[in-house]
């Protein structure tokens, strides 16, 4: 019997079957480690750190192909070459394991301080003396000098419940209080990110400061346009209470699940913290977004706002508090503001940069000192939209992909392991970075003519593909193939974010070796090959250690909110630190943007 | 042609026949003044300072008869037996103006600086420059740093209004907007007075400081009961949701009716004040007064509070402010502290004080250092109630009256001069003090013999009474008396009030002879004559020109609240420093009150 320690895991497997890979050992440990070549040591996706390397087999030429030196020099191996001779330690990289198992950040540095804004407290009214002047409320303020006011319902609720020498179960938000819980129930939060595309509430107990159940769906506005644009045009023409009745209904319904799931009372819900892009943070808030739909795209309102969950209509506890995280501008919305939340960017003396990758690009660059945002137009072809076989991440969608040097034969994954019907944002990141890799590439973006079926022209319009799998292989009885244009469409994509990182670092004064973290926020960043993403430009080069995949970071800052008085109180503090740089007002744009259009050259 | 200056009321009559009386002339030229006894002298209600006596005829032996020493020296004269020979300057002392036409008081010291909390202003937000991360709500808060927030649905009406480079005209409450008006428009306020019995709204044009129209309706919630006991009770079986309907309502009503009269929308009322007894204060909050219906009789809140218009349903603009008044305790309310407000005790270092009788009296005696209330159970017989010829203040009530000495005839007037009916408050006070002035009623309140028709047995009970006025000149055919035990109403209704007064004046250390304003609140307090009030032992003796009348000193400080932003900020300060007394839980209650049920003897 030997032992596997997987020692940032806390984990431990044993096995008896020495001659299995490691790849094999984990992946029936149920620890699901990427892979894609067959355990050929071709992909390079199955990285482990080996802590004690005396008990394993020696580092194989492949190996040596595959990793950087600087890999081989902390232990890095492929685990799919890797054979056991004895009890072994090893450290699994995030970016190793499959993405459903990947940790969602939760704070750059540390857990937080499970200290909610929101509160329960048990209060006892003593019967006063008569001539006593003092009301019931003061004499709650005597018993807690803390509690200051009550809301205007819950003022209603206390003299209907109040009995003398009875302890009554009293919620605060702050020094306010704001509702009257049955003792023996406990209180509840959520926090919403309002995506474009996805509306994702977190239900948590406030309590235990436990997360009780997550409810997911599709945003139901994406039947008046899919993007911020033409979501903002539909609420100026129609009306936002259109768009706002939309999502309010739907987040009413999602919470009638969690509660229904979960045997709770909406009632007992006295907090939601909500996070989204400013279009969103405005038809969330039943605001007319008319004037971010024009030049200079001021928002109407940019500091966070707390309001009566009555107020929204939201079907909470009436008294209940709606927090919505504070935006930046018309461009960098509460999404942005929660990544930094998650992050702790704002905090640290190091230099950070935070890349946020959608239909736009949101970045932001300092450290607690200073910091400066900017929203790059990057498109949906980094998502797969535009793209010629583009598709969201959904079963069949091709998300990793490796080619082999000679034969530019394909190993892919599919989501799910379907049988391929498109490319996903990962997988066409893939593509292109192996594409140069293989040299069927050029810096410009330009398919070398190479003598191989699977370099060909489109008989209709002359423009050069490459085949990423046969019709014969795929659920659409197609040829699967990347497109010039579909290049063309990615290079205008990744060089919007590299530009807007360089304006960022320009601006800054500060230089690529300077940046200590580079967070990559959202489902995106979460699941794209980092090492990938540098190849082809969108990221800068810089040590893969340096590089934080922190997931859904947006929601992540949401849920500290709801969880943490203490962060909250730095949110506005963030939003006051924080400049925009508007980048299509910069002189030099055109030119970076011109220049960062190639892909860079590697050794 | 001679001239008559009224120095006091800035007005001048001429007149050519000389051989009238003062008292003619002054009502022939409008200026109606009291008088019952048929300018016989005899009355001395029609009281005025002549300020160059050698311009009239010299005091006649009447006069010196019914005036005081001090009077006389002062140069008051019976206007009704004055004859002028030349140009006279006068003083009318507002006790000797008939009851329309008493001002009512608009705070004792001076007129107050016109600085409502609400305002308006006109913003303009010029286009910012692309990059400018400022947004609407920042840019406004740059053009003028006081404003901070947007009240939510406001919010939404900016996003609707705002034009780069356009006035808007915004409304503030404080730092906040809280509404956007059409420019040409004003804004407007009210001040509410919520009695037991009578509900008042004062209408205000807030931009130019004006009242602008007064409503005033019975309490419908007089048909629950017409006291505050009765109201609690109902409110607590049949819930506080049905007395608060009915109240909210009718105020909506009366808003409506004055917005129609007036031709102004109720969305430009952005601010209601509101005082009333904790009784009706609590109702109108739609809180349950349960906690008032038993000892120690706690009230839930005290401080003041300010809601949204939109929270109580009152139909105003939804983002209008509902300010109501602190509370002191359980029996000493809002509009107690609306008398302070107008009376400006709380702020002044001489001692004063503050008298407020209704069914229950309300006391306050202090200065700016410390003040202490009470409330005294006084019962309804001094408005009337419970006597056997007792009625409301309306058409045919005896409201004064005068004895003749040996003939026990009576001069009475009535309200509109109708037929009579029976006796209201002031009438009483009246009638006892005549009794005890002429000899029929001793110390103890004991209806004298007298060989007089007027004074008689009723056969059905054996009890002593005292015929006012016979039945062939009534309206209701039957002879108006007053009887022996209406006479031991009275004494239980003025001892509680003397009660009061004794036990606050003995807590506070201070002797009578240190009062320096007595100020007589309500109604009540506009239209007794107060000599008679002291004579029969309602107020304590003090000197005449010490005492006040302040008329609805409730509403007066409502209306204050409304246009005084400092005075306003003065509630809650006010609320901090005033204490209050319990008198059933005094030890020497009893005693205080049986020795308070004679009546006070006079030289």
């Amino acid at each position: 019997m030997i032992k596997v320690t997987i020692s940032n895991m806390n984990k431990e497997l044993e096995i008896d079957k020495i001659n299995y890979s490691l790849l094999d050992i984990l992946n029936e440990g149920g620890i699901e480690i990427e892979s894609i070549c067959g355990s050929k040591g071709k992909c390079g996706k199955c990285k482990v750190i080996v802590k004690n390397p005396e008990s394993v087999n020696e580092i194989t030429l492949e190996e040596k192909k595959s990793l950087s030196e600087e890999e081989i020099k902390k232990g890095f191996r492929l685990s799919c070459l890797v054979n056991l001779n004895n009890n072994t330690i090893i450290e699994i990289p995030d970016s190793s394991l499959q993405k459903q198992l990947r940790i969602l950040c939760e704070g750059r540095s540390n857990k937080i301080l499970i200290d909610p804004i929101i509160k329960s407290e048990l209060i006892k009214v003593k019967k006063p003396l008569l001539g006593n002047e003092k009301s019931i409320v003061d004499l709650i303020n005597e018993i807690n000098k803390e509690i200051i006011s009550v809301d205007y319902p819950t003022l209603k609720e206390l003299s209907n419940k109040i009995e003398y020498g009875l302890d009554i179960k009293v919620v605060r938000y702050g020094n306010e209080i704001i509702g009257i819980s049955e003792i023996e129930k406990n209180i509840y939060g959520a926090a919403i990110d309002i995506g474009t595309t996805t509306v994702v509430i977190y239900l948590f107990d406030l309590e235990k400061g436990k997360l009780v159940d997550i409810e997911s769906v599709l945003n139901p506005q994406v039947r008046y346009g899919e993007d911020v644009v033409s979501r903002i045009t539909f609420s100026m023409k129609n009306g936002v209470e259109v768009t706002n009745k939309v999502i309010v209904d739907e987040i009413n319904l999602m919470i009638n699940r969690l509660c229904n799931r979960n045997n709770i009372s909406n009632k007992s819900i006295y907090e939601i913290t909500v996070v989204g892009n400013t279009a969103m943070h405005h038809i969330f808030l039943n605001i007319n977004p008319k004037t971010l739909s024009f030049s200079p795209f001021t928002p109407i309102l940019s500091k966070s706002i707390n309001l009566k969950s009555r107020e929204l209509g939201i079907n909470i506890n009436p008294s209940g508090n709606i927090h919505v995280l504070p935006i930046v501008s018309g461009f960098v919305g509460a999404d942005t503001i929660g990544v930094l939340i998650a992050t702790e960017m704002y905090k640290n003396p190091e230099i950070s940069l935070a890349v946020d990758i959608g239909t736009n690009g949101e970045l932001v660059l300092g450290n607690k000192d200073k910091m400066v945002s900017c929203s790059c137009a990057a498109g949906p072809a980094l998502e797969g939209g535009h793209l010629k076989f583009g598709m969201r991440a959904s079963t069949g969608a091709i998300e990793s992909l490796y080619i082999e040097e000679d034969t530019f034969n394909t190993f892919y994954k599919t989501i799910n392991n379907g049988k391929p019907k498109g490319i996903c944002g990962s997988g066409i990141i893939d593509i292109v970075s192996e594409m140069l890799r293989v040299g069927l590439l050029d810096p410009s973006g330009k398919i070398r003519a190479h003598h191989n079926e699977r370099i060909r022209k489109d008989p209709l319009n002359g423009q050069k593909e490459f085949v990423i799998e046969w019709g014969d292989n795929t659920e659409i009885k197609k040829d699967i193939v990347i497109t010039a244009s579909d290049i063309r469409e990615i290079q205008l994509a990744k060089g919007a974010i590299m530009t807007g990182i360089n304006i960022l670092l320009e601006k800054s004064n500060i230089t690529i070796a300077q940046i200590e973290n580079l967070y990559l926020a959202g489902a995106f960043g979460n699941f794209i090959d980092i090492k990938n993403a540098i190849r082809i430009g969108l990221l800068p080069n810089i040590p893969l250690d340096k590089i934080i995949s922190v997931g859904n970071a947006a929601g992540e800052g949401a849920k500290i909110s709801l969880l943490s008085r203490e962060r909250r109180m730095e949110e506005d503090l963030i939003n006051k630190k924080i400049g925009y740089i508007e980048l299509a007002a910069e002189k030099n744009f055109n030119g970076e943007f011109v220049m960062s259009l190639n892909f860079p050259k590697f050794d």
